[in-house]
């Protein structure tokens, strides 16, 4: 187990937790949102930037970054923090997500992926110990198991032949981890939508013993209701005094549901990615900037909002730069969809320190379904 | 004339002057370089940043402003600084270069020109008139006259006749635009590389009576040597109490031999767009980025530069987000390029001040032949 890494529970509500993970290259505050900075960069961001919307960690894709600069390269150059210029904790990925996504000519066996890059046709293999090694070069602070992303729908007894696998990858991975002081490596549990499956994959990941532990095999087209199910109890299952980390999620109201049944780590694309196709995410709801009804908008986004969008531009001029493709687009709405999703985490982390989570997001669903908005 | 408006000259070195423009929004000191805001945003900047790297006024262009979001609807919207927020200077072109560049069907007479939108094909008109409205409506601070740049090469009977026509639009202009405090009109002379000509435009326009002059058609094509030659006499021929402003230009090299001759004032699309494409303009020459020697240097562009890419990132992470295309490539690159050439018009103005022009040029000179990188 690492030395410099502990998570701390401050306070609980309901199922809910707030606390703190302690790294050695400092805190973070959960329940936390860590923006995606896929190939060593959160698009359209500066990482100082990232920083001031309230991000304590960032997420780094493995599969790219082994892919392109190279994680021997990367090594060289000092690691992934100096090269991005964030000096902050990073928990990277193990690769076996974007593998199995990515990949269409993927070939899928006992010792690990073998895959052509996306990038320039070459093949490139995957294993437990492989994905360990990278991370380790690219100087992740968190590190993540290589497993297999079961696909959604899967019946029981294929749900059960992936988890099994990745639970023996898991023990592969902690051995290839070693033993390793100030840096984490997390578990990822899976078992698709069955109960029994998700009891046996944490039992399985426990035994082992990770430092945290990720909930699978989520996102991944079941919709929220399905997810919120499987939320319901697969967080209990999991060690309650160790981080607990829902891949790939989400929208808010994804986030909210889920912090609310005890999840206390997030990732997902969908806030930066949201700001390049001219999409901002509000405490209303969805606003699609290049709607033609905001083109003499002289009101903000958001008039409560603090970010450089909000506090400097309106809705005309975003609506004219997106239709002008000007890069100032991307940048301003990613500012603020980040920004945005961070101020939710601050509200939720607030309201379970004092114990008023159920107001909290009462007023979350008021506020959105009287806002005058669009839909994510 | 305008009341507010004025140019104080602080020192001179041979023909080059050191100075500074007042203005009811701020002061400009010159030989100025300004950054280009084609459709309300320098390319890739937020205005703050750009203002970080030592601008104290951007040029807007008018052809585009007025085809989107439209002036009309700027001005509703509060006016040109406003909704792109930049409180300082702005000066706006006349839209009479775009016109004619960018429009293949252009049809030119003595009213005015007509032409065809690029973004939807509509067809609109522009006059003497209608270009000084339209930039009123932006809410310029710095009016040009609409004028017809001649293109390069032109016989000397061509370019009279199209001298002659900007001189009894400037006299238009100059009508349109009336008694506006606090505002500034330029005239622009024209005469091709043929010295009557220019004397007789800028005898034409010091008649009229202007806040400034631009020196028109230049940069068009004739190269260096001969935008020099014209350099060498025209400055001279313009009221030397008022800005003289060199439309369009240009390359570093470019804007010394020009400040060397006498001008005060500089746009180019060169800094931004160079950004984009991956080219670093330093003290030492252009370095293009996405050359395969960069990709694993650990050194920043110029270790002197206090810019944000060159005091945070390696010319390895410069040339990975070239190559991945992310948009902090662009980001970082134009930011390096605005803020090098404005330590460069800082330099210059130094060196004027202190009498020792001569000196910084030779400098400027030996570093670039020195050092190791692509020429422009």
């Amino acid at each position: 187990m690492s030395k410099s890494f502990s998570f701390q529970i401050n306070a609980r509500d309901g199922r809910a937790r707030a606390g703190i993970i302690h790294t050695k290259r400092g805190e973070i505050r959960t329940p936390a949102f860590m923006p995606v900075g896929t190939a060593a960069t959160v698009k359209a961001m500066l990482p100082e930037n990232v920083r001031a919307t309230g991000a304590d960690i960032l997420l780094g894709n493995t599969y790219h970054l082994m892919l392109r600069p190279g994680a021997e390269r990367m090594a060289r150059l000092g690691g992934l923090h100096k090269f991005m210029n964030w000096e902050r904790p990073i928990l990277t990925d193990s690769g076996g997500f974007q593998v199995m996504s990515l990949n269409e000519l993927r070939k899928l066996d006992e010792k690990g992926v073998t895959f052509k890059s996306h990038i320039d046709g070459s093949t490139h293999h995957l294993t437990p110990e492989l994905s360990i090694e990278i991370q380790k070069l690219l100087g992740s602070d968190i590190v993540m198991c290589f497993d297999e992303c079961t696909p959604h729908p899967a019946t029981e007894d294929v749900a059960a032949k992936s988890m099994r696998l990745s639970m023996r990858w898991a023990d592969r991975s902690r051995a290839a981890f070693g033993d390793r002081p100030d840096h984490a490596l997390f578990g990822i549990q899976q078992g698709s939508v069955f109960p029994e499956l998700r009891a046996e994959s944490a039992e399985a990941l426990g035994k082992i013993g990770f430092d945290g532990y990720a909930i699978g095999g989520l996102a991944v087209g079941e919709g929220q209701a399905a997810m919120f199910e499987v939320l319901d109890y697969a967080p209990g299952q999991l060690p309650s005094d160790k981080p607990r980390y829902l891949m790939g999620v989400g929208k808010p109201d994804d986030i909210v549901g889920a912090v609310e049944r005890g999840v206390d780590m997030f990732d997902c694309v969908l806030p930066s990615r949201s700001g390049r196709t001219g999409q901002a995410l509000t405490r209303f709801g969805a606003v699609n900037i290049k709607n033609a009804r905001h083109a003499e908008d002289p009101r903000p986004l958001d008039p409560d909002c603090s970010c450089p969008a909000c506090k400097n531009y309106s809705r005309a001029y975003l609506h004219h730069v997106f239709k002008a493709q000007e890069i100032i687009c991307s940048m301003l709405l990613t500012w603020h969809n980040l920004h945005y999703y961070q101020e939710l985490m601050a509200g939720l982390r607030g309201a379970i320190a004092a114990g008023a989570l159920d107001e909290f997001v009462a007023v979350f669903h008021a506020r959105r379904a009287e806002g005058d908005v669009e839909p994510v």
